[in-house]
């Protein structure tokens, strides 16, 4: 017997904006149902079960939107990493196309207090973005382009939350213009730490 | 016939709890008997449905946690105001009695996208600390403690972006740390704005 006959990747991308959108509680197996098209059992067939699904929108996410942000950082200009870096979160956040918010940001807000695995998972994730800063950070100081005495996990944890804190603002109209006159500021607060 | 023999104000604070530590999706009737030790037979009758019980928790929410920070930000000095105000903040998220996160930024996350009514109430919640600190900005200007050039909007929006990201990285156990690397920090990236 075949497989059922649907494109995987699409139907992932499907998955992955309708928990984007509902954040994962209110995404109920018939509002999956009625974003991808397909029955519940071949939803279950193919990917298992909401959690599992999650965890596919959760991998998903991480190709297009956490590695797109960390390949900013791969610049030896931090001034113009951090700049590209906060551009290109504000470009995904106000993008018409996509839902609002952050999927990782909602997840960790819905998610982090009441379900072990999949708190355990968008912390995989917290952790790899936390990682990738702190480590441009570090690259930045022993190139010199960074002062001796920054913290290169203090810098780190500050764009964490600047990041965050615009997901969730970008979420109501009004924060829209919140989002756009923060990202558009903060990358110049960290000029205060290069050499 | 006499009205139930409950405090209202303890039983509003429960159930602010219950939604700060679940979210609104999360917290079923049956999660709010629980909490309270009330049937729902006397919460509906003492204080509305879910929503009209949400919007207590909001306006509670706003009482204890929104006007704290709003105050210290009553100062003629911005760089002690600030610095206050992310310590209060820090206090607040990190306080081993409450739950984590902020019910604002999770309830925004959760429903701004879904309910129309819910997500004006919440609109109006991040419009009161905007214009708080628009106005406090405003005010350090005029004194001649800000930069002539500095914008007063801009900043508040760095200031409503942190907030929140760190009430969403606050939720979980790694995140704690970077909150706390983050909130001591943060003030001093505004001192390039003082006069």
């Amino acid at each position: 017997m075949r497989a059922a006959s649907f494109d995987r990747a699409e139907v992932i991308g499907k998955i992955t904006d309708t928990f984007w959108e509902n954040g994962f509680e209110a995404t109920s197996i018939q509002v999956l149902e009625a974003a991808t098209g397909l029955k519940r059992q071949s939803l279950y067939n193919a990917f298992g079960n909401k959690d599992a699904m999650f965890e596919l929108a959760l991998d998903h996410y991480d190709s297009i939107v956490s590695q797109r942000l960390l390949a900013t950082l791969e610049q030896d200009d931090p001034g113009i990493a951090l700049r590209d870096f906060f551009t290109a979160q504000a470009a995904i956040l106000l993008d018409a196309d996509k839902p609002s918010g952050c999927l990782v940001a909602g997840g960790q807000q819905e998610l982090a207090n009441r379900d072990a695995v999949l708190g355990r998972r968008m912390g995989g994730l917290i952790d790899q973005q936390h990682d990738g800063l702190v480590a441009a950070f570090e690259r930045w100081q022993a190139a010199g382009r960074l002062a001796k005495e920054a913290d290169p996990s203090t810098l780190a944890a500050i764009v964490m939350t600047q990041v965050r804190g615009q997901a969730v603002l970008g979420r109501s109209g009004r924060g829209v213009e919140l989002v756009r006159r923060a990202s558009h500021e903060v990358p110049k607060l960290f000029e205060r730490y290069f050499a």
